[in-house]
This record gives C-alpha cells, structure tokens and sequence, in this order.
C-alpha cells in the first residue's frame, strides 16, 4: 500500500525519467530501478500490500535465474561480453541481498507471474546499465526484455525460480524440524522411566511411560520430515527453456541445458531440467503434493500441541501430568493463571496450512491449457505455510518443549489406581472375568488387584508379576 | 452397479422393447420404466452405485414438478385433459411412493441433471402410457419430452425440485435439532446447582455450573437452529419456467406463474419464482450458504462432542466429571472399558460435513456462463450433510445427552481447592497481589482461603462472602 | 520479526525502564508504551512478523471498548474522574489514529488475545500515565490490569473488539460491492441491445443479450451484498460484561448493560449485549457464518472471472465475445499479448478467502469448553478475506469491467448460424423432429432455417417470427 | 438403515439365541452369525446406512488378520489346533467371498474401529462354531474375544486391516490410472501433425500439436500414478502386535513379527511391522498423506477435463478444436445438443475427491493421545476417493478420450492467422518492433507475415522459414 502511494504521490516531488509500453508513457521515479512495466503492475495489483521483496528466497532465485541465463546466452554466441558480465554482476548484487527493495510488486498478482519476472528484468537491466555507465532507464544499451529476458519467458523463468525458492524455504524446514525433534528426543530419554496411563480415547488405557509418549513426537515428527525432504525432491525439476509453452520458441538449442547446468552452479542446488518441458510449463502438480505434505506436518503439529494442552491441562481440575513452562501471564482479570499459549499459537499456524493447501488445491485446478496462471497464489500460500511452520517448530522447541517438567508421582499413583490394569490380566482369567472385576472396580470405587485377590481369582506374587507398570509399559524386565 | 448389471446382462433373458435416441436404437427391458436416455445414463455413470432412488426427497420433488407443469400446461392449452390427468396420477403415485426404485441413474453423474430430469419424464410417461391403456414405449401417444416434459428444461426444473427436497430435508434436520436442544435443556435444569470449575485454554478458570454449562450447548444449538431456518429461506426462490438458460424460451405467457402456483399448492411450500430467471438459472449461491451454515452446525456439533469426552475422560486418570451412559463394550481388549463412542460418531459426521462444503464451494465455483453443470454433486453432498447431521443429532440426544450423570461431590471439592477462587479476590487485593497468593498457592499446594488468612489480607468472612461458590458463578444470591 | 530485534538487540544502546510479571523483571526501552506483558508475547510469538497495528481496525475496537468500560466504571463509581480522565483521553488519541505503531504483538498469538488487550492495557495505562504527568511504567499511580482492565476480562473484550472491528471492515466490504455491481449494470444498459449466444455446459444453447449476461452479474453480486450485509448483523451482538467465562464474576451489577450503552455512542455502532453471556464468550459461530458468506461472495467473484476471461479469450482463436481493457503488457516473450491479469487477479484472492474459511472453520471447531483460544487466527483470517476482496472488488471495477468493450457484429452473427435455434422450433415441430434437423445442420454444415424450409416443414413468415433474435432473448416484441 | 430395522424388527418372528454384553442380554436373531456386540453397534450408529460390507477389501482385510493371528497363535502355543483350524477355514472363506453380508455396521461407527473388528470376531466366532459341529452362539466352546481376538486389540488389527485394504484399492486405481494414460497416448500419436495454437492465460500464444497438448495429459497422469504408487508404499507398514497403544501388552514374544509373517503369505503384500509401535498406532500420517496424493490426482483430473470441455465447446461459438463422442443427449429441451457430460461428471469426482481429504485432515487433526478414534471417517473418504477415482480414470478413457477427432482445417487455419506468430519474430526484430507490429494486426485485423512485408522488415524467405508451424511446435525441421 504504502508502495502505490510512495510511487504515485511522490511522482511530483522529484525528478523521473520516462517510460514506454504498449498502453502509453509513464514517468517513473528517476532513482527507482524498476520501471514501467513494474510501475503497471503495482497499480493494477493493489491487494495485500505485501511487496515480492518480502520473499527473499524468490527475489534471489530470480536473480539466479537471470544469471544463469545471461552465462547461456553468453556462450550461445546470443548475449555479447560486456552486456554479460553486467547483467552477471547485477544479479550477483542481488544475490547478496542488494535492490530487494526495489522489487516491489504485490505477491497476489495477475499474468502468472509476469510481473514479477517484469519487475526482476527491469531492476537487472537499469543496474546492468548503471554498471555500463549508463543512465537508467537508457534501455537502448541494454533491454529488460531483448537482453535480460533473452531466450526466457516468464513461463518458464518465473516457475524455476520458484523452484528454487521453495527448496530453500523447504530446507529451512527441514532443519526447523529437525531441531524440534530433537527437543523431544531429549525429553523421551529425560522421561523415559516416568510411567504413565496411556489413554485411548480419552479413557484410561493401559500404562506406558511419559518417555514413550514424547519418544513417539520425535519419531512421528521425525518420519514428516523425511518426507518432506522426499517431496522436496519433486521440485528440483525445472523447465528452463520451455519459453512461453514449453515447445522452447525463441530458446537456441543447447541453451536449456547450459542455462540448468549454470543454475546449479551458482544456487548449489542439484536441479535438472525435466523430460517434457511442455507438461513441465503447465503443471504444479510438484506444489500441490508439496503443501499435501505440508498439510500432513500441520496436522501432526496441531495433534501433539493438542495432546501437550491436555497433559498440561489444570493445575488441579485437569489431566496434570505435565507442567508448561510459563512465558507469560495467561489473564488480565485471573492472577498467577498461565496458559498453554506456545502450543496455541502453534495450533493456529497449523489451522492456516491446512487452509492454505486448499488455496493452493483451488489454485492449481483452476490452470487452463498451457499455464497455470495462479502460480502467485501458490507460491505466496506456500512460502507462508512454510515459513510459518519453521517458526512454530522452532518457537515450540525453545518456549515449550525444553522447559516441560512431569508430576513423576502423580503420574505413578494413576497406574497403581487403575482400572486398565485388568487387561493385564485378561489373558489369565478371560474377557467375562475381567468384564466383571473392571466394572466392580468402578462401581465400588476400589483396586482391580484387592479384588482379584478378594476374589480368589490370583494369589499376590501372580499379581505382582503382571501388574508391574515397568512391565506393561514393555520397558523390558 | 448392480443396476447397470441387471439391465445389461439381462436382457437376452427377458422380454425387451426398442427405443432410440439420437445415438441410436437399444433394447430396454419390457418392464423398465425408465427408457433410453436413463439407460444411457446408466451406462454413462457408473461412479458410486447409488441411484436417485436413495434421495426420496428429490425423486418426490421431480415428481412435483411433473405435475405442477402438466397442471399449468393444461390450464394454458398446451396439453390436453387426457394427457394430463394421466401425467398427474403418475406424478402423483410416485409422490405416493410408489415407482421409486425406477429413478435409476447414479447420484453423481455429468449434464446438470438432465440424466436425472429424463429419467423423470420417462418414468411418468410409461406409467401414464399405462393409465392411458397403452404399452410402455409407445410414445406416440405420450411422449417423454414432448408431453411431460412440455414447456420445461432441465435446467428449470432440475433446480426447482432440488430446492423443494432440499427445503424438506432441512425441515427434517431443524426438527432433529430442536430435539437435541430440549435434551441439552433438561440436562440444564437437572444440573443447575452442581458447581464445578470452568476452564478456559484448558487450565482452571473459575467457577460455574454444571447446569449452566448444558444450557450453552443448549442456546448454542438454537442459534444455529434459527440460522438454518433462515438460510433454508432462500432455497424457496425457484425458476420453474426458466427454461433453458432463463430467458423463458419456449415456456408460454403465464407459464412460469401458474406452475409455481401449482407447486406450492402440492408441495405445501410457500415458494415464489425468482425475479431474474437468468441469475437464478445459473446461480447456486443459496446452496453455498446453506452449507456453509450446515458447517457451521457441524463445528458446533464437533466443539460440543469434543467437550463431553473431555469432561467424561477418566474414569480415574482424566477429568471425570460427568459419565455418558455405557451403549456398548469400548474394547475388543481392555474388559470394562467404556469408550464416549455416541460423541465420536458425531464428531465424525461433522468432519464429513465440513469436506462436503468444499465439495460444495468447489462444485459452485466451477460453473460457467448460463449454467452450473456440476449442481448433482451439490445435491449430493448437500443431501449427505443434512441426513447425517440429522441422525447424528437424533443418536446424540437419544443414546448420550439423556443419559449423562455428574460427579457432583468431585466437582465441588475441585472448586473448593481452586487457585481461580482468586480471581475473585482480585477486585479487593489487587492483581500485583493475588498474583502472589496464586503462585504460592500452585507452588505450595496450599488453598488460596487459607493463604490469605495467613497473610492477614481478609477476615474469614470477607472471604466467606466473596468465595460462595454460588456467588462465584452467578446464580443470584 | 524487526520488532524483535529492534526491542532485543537496542536495549543496551537506550534508556530503558524495568518492569515485573510474574516471570520475573525485564527492562523495556523507555519511550515504548507497550510494557513487560507486550515485550513477552513479541518474544513468544514471532510467527508473522505482521504486527496488531497493521489491522487498524482492531486497534480502534479495543480503544473503544476501553474507553466505553471507563466511562462505565466510573459511573459505577470504580474508577476516580482523574484517571477516567486521563484513559479515556489517551483512547480517543488512539481512536484518532496516534499511538497505532505501539500495538506490536504478532497477529497470529496464543492466548486468546490476552497478548493483544494487554498490548492495549499497557499502551493506554503508559499513555494516560504520561497526560497525568507521571512517567511511563509508573503503574502505582495508573495500572494497566487494575484500572485500564477493571471489571474486565480478555474474554470479553477481545471478542468485542473484534466484533466492532469486523463490523467496520464488512461495512467497507459491502460498500466496494456496490461499487461494483454499479459497473456491471452500467455495462448491462451499454450492451443491452447486443444479441449473443447463451451457452450451457460450455455448449451453444439458445440466444440471449451481452447486456442479461452483465445484469447476472449486477444481481448476483447484489444479492451477495444482502447475503453479508445480514450475515454482519449477527456480530453486533457482544459479550462486554461476561468477564472471564461468561458468568460476569468481577463486574458489578450494571456494568455490562452501561460499557455496552458506552460503546453504541462511541462506534455509532447499534450494539448489544448476548442474553446469554457464557454462550457468548465460548462461541465464534457468527465468525464462521460470516467467513462462509465471504466464501459465497469469493465463489461468485470467481466465477465472474472465470467468465469475463473465457468470453475474452483469443483475440482470434478464442470466443471473442468481449475485449477486456488492457491495463499492462502480458508477456515478456509475446509481444503485443494482453492478458486478463485483473480477472486473474481476483481469481487468487477467491482462493485465498475461500483456504481461510477453512482455517477458520478448524479454529472454530478447536474451541473447548469455556472459550476458543483460537480467536487470533479466525481475526487475522477473516481480516485478510474482507480486505482482500474489497481491494478485488474495487480493482475489478476499475481497471477491468468499466472498459469492456463488445464485438457486436462477431456475436450477431453466432446467433443466425446457430444450432441452437431449433430449439425455438421445438414446440413447432416436436423433439424428434427438431432433433434430426440438428444433427443434419452439425453434420453439413449448414443454417437450421435452410433445413427446414430445404424440408418444407416451415414457411419463411413462419421462420422469421419464430427466430428473431430479441424474440428468443425474450426482450419483448 | 434396512439392517436395523430387519434387526429389530424381525426378532418376534424368528427363532433367536440370547447374548450378554456389559450392558446386558439380547436377543439375536438365531440365523445371524454377528452377535450382540453388532447389535449394539448396529444400534448406535444408524448414520449413513452404508454397511461395512459395503467395502469388500475392508472385510477380507480383517479376514486376511484374523486368519495370520490365529496361524501366530497356534504356533505360539496360545491356541489348539481344532479351534485354530476352524478359525482360518472361517477367515478363508470370508476371504473366498463368503459372509460379507454379514459385516453390518454401519461404516461411520465411533469406537475407532471396535464396532468392525468386533462384528468380525463375531462372525468368525460362530462359523468357527458351526465348522466345529456347535451352535451359533455358543461361545464356551470358542469365544469372539477370547480365541479369535486372541493376541489382539482393535488398535493393531483394525489398522493394519484397513492398510491391506487401502493397498488393494491403491492398486486397482493405478491400474485403472495407466489405462487412462494409454488412452491419452494413444491419441497423442494420433494428433501428432495436427497443428494448433497454444495458450496461456486463455489467450493466443504460441504454435503446438494437438499430439503434444494430449501427450501432456498422459505424461502429467503417469506421474501421478507413479506418486501414488509411491505413497502406497507408506500405508505397507502395520502395527500388528501392538495391541492396546503399542505397548504390545496382552500380546506374546515373537506374536508381532510371526504375524505379520503369515500376514503377507496370506495377502501376497511386501507388509512389515513399524519399528515404532506405539507411534504406528496413534500415526495416520500416512492416510493425511496418502489422500494429499489422491487429491493430487483429482486437481490434475479436473484441470484435463475442464480443458477438454473447454476445447470441445461450441459447436459454433465456442473453441470448436475437437469433437467428444456423444454418448447421450444432452438436453430434455434443445434437440440435437450434446454435452461433455463425461467430463463433468470426473470434474464431479474431483471436487469430492477434495472434500474428502478435508474430511481427512480433520479427522486425523483430531486424535488424541494414544489413538486416533477417527479412522472409520477416514477409511470411508479415503476409500470413495479412490473407488471414484477409478471409475471416473476407466469412464474417462473409455466413454470420451477413445472417441474424440479433430477438426485439424479449422486448427491450421487458427495457426495461420494468429497474431502470436510475431513471437517467433522477436529475436530478428526485437521485442518493441514486435509488439508494435501486433498491436497493427489486433486492430487491423490483418496477418503478421503481411505487415512484415509490407513494412520491409522482412522477406518472404525469411518469414517462410521463421513462421513454418512444426518449426514453431518444436517438431524438428
């Protein structure tokens, strides 16, 4: 928002430059490095407010992108030294974090991102001039479109870099769970000897021990990031010379596979350019499975931070197992009240994924013929899922999960006390019989051992051999 | 499946008649109703094996509107008494019950209902051949399209009787709701001096009752009881006399309200035609917001499912504070186990529901231009979401909500021993200080009356007065 | 995330202030007027990066909702005139626009929205602090819970708050609606006159005018605006007064009925208090049915665009119909291609509105017991949707539908070589008839009205009467 | 529905056995091999009236576990061998196909699956009874819990049996995934000369091949078959000796990996035994996965028919491109029309498809603790989604793709006469000259290659061999 207005408002205060498209002359800004088409499309897009340069990932793939096109054409005899190394070293700018201010168009845009390819040839081209000593804007030198976008179009630029972005933010991730998953490990070894009941739904089970129930967090996190790095790997597939439709008009031969090995020099990434560039241009197919995996480790999240909510649950009229440590005061009006507010925040991140992967289902089923012209939306929904995920993970590990601490004793007396201990002796004295101790111990309020033993149905040491907690956790004897 | 099977594989067996489309000639079985164009459907639509035959609501509104048209088109001229009263008595048994099992065609099926439409004129038709005392097939003397079908087109008629099942399926659903409220109503009564805690974010809040915390659920569910109503209100609107895509074509002067007056007259619903027949033809708007309210029914549904197994987890390691009635052994292992399988069912029906809205929302998206072709998949999921919700909410009323019990003793002690009585002192002592009282008091295990004794802040009586559980939730004094 | 920074790494460098929760002490920089509970929740919640001041309308509601329990404390005789005073003035400062950069907590936050009524407590208790002459932090003399908080809860102030805050935002909403439904009845009086073919399932049918399809539009769009505009009457209903769970403990007799009475005045809003104020405090059903009435508007937006972009398509090898004004270049390799980016634009946002139902839907669904703690993620969702449309909403109107132009003599002359014009003939010449000279004219190639007289079934007089266009548009004779 | 009320309504007039449960006696109708804890259930959840043998691999899933726990027992030493080979000559002829009607609760059940593994140790029970010369019901002698559930909980055996069934179905859909590809394939050789203009965005763009537009589709299926195989292969792993939550209590030394042994004798699936047990039975990781693939597949559906709905409009006013075979008549009032009703009814599957996994998420979001309770929702969405799914792959390809022509005059010419021509221009003129060069042609509406000439930009050699289609379709020179 306040890009639209910085851009129109202050059009009279300074000195501009003008500009050309197919619709008329436009003054730019004259220290602005982006230009007409860029200036059209922040105009046209006023929805979020939020800037491309807030992805950073996508600023830089489209730089690397530019790059690696700039070293094909280079080589192809198309794109002469100077012109090169210009457009090279601008991108190398960019790369290192410079000008992302300057890419200023909305992350919802229409024209399945030609905006956004737009905007990165506009700010390449006037720094590629810059660096040639020429003015900006002086596009006759050098040319967003005959030079920086040569052998390229926005159908096959724009989805590569994507790519690319995507498989930072994924790796980010990656990392970002693992280090979740290793606060939960460290809390199934701290726990590992603290029995338990487990419950199935929410009725007292059978006894295991609080180390098992944080030991399966970090297995069951740990699986979804295996496969997340798994669907990851879709995504290294790029269509890089397809040009407008994947049938590769106006891309030189050699050139896609020069500009994907120049790509994977310079992101470091094992990228290949897949076998048909047509299907490649209109499917995002590889985006919808990604956020299907998203959406699994969204659900996982929100499960455990559901289970960490009613474990913690009290302090005195609850489950009380656990205790969450206290990052703030819960209440405004309920003194020393403290509430689970990291896995809250963590539950709401996951509601937001699990939207965003039907945004980005809509998305996707709504391409036509050759394109798919929603890919912003896609990218915009799936960068904030995975961002947002990177940030619940590793908020969960340090505000939560490293600080929580068990009520040992409690947690003790709830096995000795109940009634789910009678499975251990079902196989002994048959469902029936156990069908009637359980419920007598309910009725009665009493222990299922002192009625067995009332019963005549087991003497002592029998019973002590079954109903050891150790032993029905099968911690081993 | 078992439809197209019987019709297929039967036919060298039995006696057939020949009919054509303009495809070509098939046999049909000599005793078949349906004809040509529901064979060809049959065959066409061999997706979930469910035919229209399972949806009486909408087999009876077809049938409706059959006869209102033949009324109206009788009364215009366009028809003639013979035809027409054979046309009516055929409508008029199958709104009788009978001939359902002949709407054959499956639930989901492409062409925007008029596999469902022709399935309907055919059957009347043979059964109106018959009244006339001809022989099924002979439909030079009454035809499907020309005679039954006169002045109409499936895309006026298909909507119009999908609105007419729709509005008695609702009826049907509010009536299951309000059931549901007086048992959450007289939960309430029975319950409204039972004291317990109340909990936000699932830590101890304060204090409440029981009764209540019924009567929400109670109020809750006559919201969205009220809601539904109203929103059932704007499926009244019809097209009938739409035609093909609302311009009328073909449907006389005075068509459109006679046969709407006719309808009223035999469904009992106050309908009106919609005053642009275009956006009515090609809008399902209504529907959408239907489902989005049958959604939101369904949350609340889940939410008030959610907190009776949280309130009845236990018996002994949970929250323990209301029992459901025992309506089947919870466990193929673990004897005596009871498991809150009632509010699960329900639970699972709400997340039904809620995927069939974006069935729902991605079915209304996908129409184009002068039509939604995709309105049977609708109906479907409509239709799924109003029966399930409906004996989701019979079986909750019927086999949990009558029969929970409370723990009054437990419940009261819970309150007494409360850190959230404090919250009541805070007007008196301060935040800063009953901050104090309540850390000391969750670190002491100590009572928060008795720490404030201690401490000198109050006189037995100040906190006798300020912490009379009765006092404490409102019930008047 | 720079609010995290900035608070963290510049506190050595600057003059800070201590303040005390029930953690421990924190220094917080001495020109914030958020405090220690503010600093916390940054630190807790470092999700988005987005903070509360970028939802202003949120901002506003709680400083009304502040100053509205002031002034009713007050009068109440709770709070002295001094520094009822003094908060009132420092709300209306806020109501005024100043201080919003002081509201820093993330917008999606556990806790209810504890994190953003302290957020408002602390920069309201600092701000009156500073006009009563006192320093920031000096909460002895004014306390951001004990006075700015008193007789309330998050509870019930949030969600009130929020409430006002999404009534302004609808409002905004259903005003960009009108907007555009004004472009497209405009455009429905331009092409009124402009006969066309209707099309059903993507297939010609029979004919219409460009200017029926455009009035579609206007009332399809209008009656949506009814939709939420009733939809938004459901959240003036607030729950003020209903403290920490709904039973008002800690508000005085007539607080709740004064502070709403305050807050009518204040927002010129015509608010009122839930009869049942636990139910209210617990539900966000009205959230969910408005998010579904969003939804309704995304899915008809949707499919306008939908339209608008296929009656556009080519210019040669596509239907042509219309001409969408170009508003930028639409590729970086085609030159001179234009693309629909405004439609394709709107299209996203639909996506987005109808993902973040939803995510509103889970976070309604996840609510237990006595409140639903998941009320940020259901604001920061349904804020989004109401901005975004409305930005769509008024995009579309601007830059799209008020430059559509039409191919008038492309679109007559469709009509007179159409198939579909037997269906006026239906009634004429019966469906067997009518449906061989169909397939006839498909099959050769050639006009309906040449068959039929080529076939003698027809005169010319006839023929003329029965196929004029504005007849079969039923635009009168 | 009809199950309950034969059930209840048939006990007076039949013979009967009488049975206990926990909550009492009933009479079960004599001839029933299901007992009272069927009944029970069959009570309790008359939801959707969809029986359990509705899903036939489901019930030769608990079979095919049943059978391998009893083969596991009996070499254990935990079962004789009369009643072991009575229980595997019931398991092998539920397997054979036999019984199935006998599996008759309903398929939403609470209870997390108990309803269904107890109807089997129910039905296997009592024809194990009768195999051993006994009566029905006559359980002293070999008893539903004790023998047949022997080793077993619900939460392992109704798990591993609904994996046995999801990869069953899984395959049969692959299969079907593959004929629909060939399908694709088969015409993209067909169409391999046939010439046409891309698009993207719906508008004009650059020359392809009818034969490379039908490539992509069975290139883009094929890879979706191939990631549905792979994501099968996560639902390989069971938890068969888990029993209650993983612990494996109840269940002896070595049962685990001996069944799971005889588990893929019997089924001919690679299975194996997760390392974790208590993770594998609370994960359905694996299902939320699986459906996230299945909706893959549905996006990708949608997306293929809505572009050949799109390039099959007309006949005369629309794209024209292809024919699609008729297969009914579209419309009960404009003869001759025919619709893509096959298309629309995979769109229809599609957006089911979608919603279910929806359904999914939720469910899976919702368990709690040791156990997930919702997996009967699951296995019922997941299981239509794939029954759907393949229905709709075999439909598609047999009822519309095998038939579908081209109209390759109307292509060319489409081809010759586009603007995008220019496209291939623009290295040799450059990206201004280009578009100025288009924007004359749109207006003028006159050809590329003319205005080229005209204005001396180019020969007619250059330009015949720039503007050649298979040039610009990249099908080699």
């Amino acid at each position: 928002m306040s890009i639209t207005e910085a851009t129109t408002s202050s059009i009279p205060t300074q000195a501009t430059r003008s500009e050309h498209d197919l619709i008329g002359d436009r003054d730019i800004p004259a220290d602005a490095y982006w230009g007409v088409h860029t200036l059209r499309a922040v105009e046209n897009f006023p929805i979020t407010g939020i800037p491309l340069s807030n992805n950073t990932h996508l600023v830089n793939g489209l730089a690397m992108v530019k790059q690696a096109a700039a070293q094909a054409n280079q080589e192809l005899g198309l794109l002469d030294g100077t012109r090169a190394a210009a457009i090279i070293q601008a991108c190398q700018e960019i790369i290192a974090g410079d000008l992302h201010e300057q890419f200023v168009v909305d992350v919802i845009q229409g024209g399945a991102g030609t905006s956004s390819n737009m905007n990165a040839n506009e700010v390449i081209a006037n720094r590629a001039l810059e660096i040639l000593g020429h003015r900006k804007g002086e596009y006759q030198f050098l040319h967003p479109n005959d030079h920086v976008n040569l052998s390229q179009s926005t159908n096959d630029v724009y989805p590569t870099a994507v790519n690319v972005a995507t498989i930072f933010a994924a790796k980010s991730l990656v990392g970002a769970m693992e280090y979740l998953c290793d606060a939960f490990a460290e809390k199934a070894v701290e726990f590992r000897t603290v029995v338990k009941m487990g419950r199935t739904q929410l009725q007292d089970a059978v006894p295991m021990t609080l180390g098992q129930e944080f030991n399966t967090y970090a297995v069951t996190m740990g699986e979804d990031r295996a496969r997340l790095a798994e669907s990851t790997l879709l995504v290294h597939e790029i269509n890089l010379g397809a040009t407008a439709i994947g049938t590769g008009l106006n891309a030189p031969v050699g050139y896609s596979a020069l500009a994907c090995r120049h790509l994977v020099e310079i992101s470091g990434l094992p990228l290949t350019t897949s076998v048909d560039l047509i299907e490649a241009t209109q499917d995002v197919g590889a985006f919808v499975h990604l956020s299907g995996v998203l959406k699994r480790v969204a659900v996982k999240l929100s499960k455990i931070c559901n289970d960490l909510r009613l474990l913690s649950s009290g302090p005195r009229a609850g489950f009380g197992e656990i205790t969450l440590p206290a990052v703030q005061a819960g209440s405004s009006i309920m003194p020393g009240k403290v509430n689970p507010v990291i896995p809250e925040v963590v539950n709401q991140v996951a509601y937001e994924v699990i939207g965003n992967d039907v945004t980005i289902t809509m998305a996707a089923e709504g391409g036509q013929l050759q394109l798919n012209a929603f890919e912003p939306v896609i990218v915009y929904s799936l960068t904030r899922s995975m961002r947002h995920l990177e940030a619940a993970c590793t908020t969960l590990a340090d505000k939560c999960i490293r600080g929580i601490t068990a009520h040992e004793d409690k947690l003790r007396a709830q096995v000795e006390h109940s009634i789910g201990l009678v499975t251990a002796l079902n196989p002994v004295l048959g469902y029936a019989t156990s069908t009637k101790i359980a419920l007598e111990a309910l009725e009665s309020g009493r222990g299922v051992a002192e009625l067995v033993l009332e019963h005549g149905l087991l003497t002592q040491e029998q019973l002590d051999r079954l109903l050891r907690p150790e032993h029905l956790a099968n911690l081993g004897d």
